[in-house]
């Protein structure tokens, strides 16, 4: 597994930097954002190292980017999004991405929140 | 594969709809969003109809989804995103899907277009 010992992301699946936890099994970590845009919104990551979707190659990481995005209505269902949720994944500057180590926001709750 | 006769993707699908393709094969479509939220704007749905990311299986669609993920560098990058893209699926009422055919949206181009 790769890790960057400078990804703040790294250092939540260390354990060396706190979060709370929503989720984790060997591949993925799930944990609430700091900065929720939502009444409910989850992170879920990859545990390897990746910095970007782009980063991704269809013939090796294709199987775990769907188990990634299989996660999210159970994750959005467990946390009371029952009406519906929003996953997001930003990519490079253009995309608004903040963090370089692949993540997928899943929104939602009660409206308003969602934009557009 | 499953199809909805009443449903404006499907009929895009059969062609019963014109739509301006940037992608297709055997398992995917893409196709250029009627009403653009940034200077790409591309949506991209299974062939196979399915309401929504929260009608999908795990241990049935996990392949399908991460396949469908996985294009969303490729075609970005195809439609000039060179500097980032935001990927969306929206998922029920409260996560603003407005088409029942599950779809991804593919978004870039040089902001201001990004919202959060």
């Amino acid at each position: 597994m790769n890790t960057d010992h400078n990804c703040i992301f790294c250092k939540i699946v260390a354990g060396q930097i706190p979060s709370r936890k929503a989720y984790e099994d060997d591949e993925f970590l799930a944990f609430h954002d700091i900065a929720p845009w939502a009444p409910v919104h989850v992170l879920v990551i990859p545990k390897d190292h990746i910095p970007t979707l782009a980063d991704t190659d269809p013939s090796q990481h294709a199987g775990m980017l769907g188990r990634m995005l299989a996660l999210a209505p159970r994750l959005a269902k467990e946390q009371g999004a029952h009406n519906g949720f929003r996953t997001v994944i930003n990519t490079g500057s253009d995309g608004g991405q903040e963090v370089y180590h692949l993540h997928m926001h899943v929104i939602g709750g009660p409206r308003p929140w969602a934009k557009g």
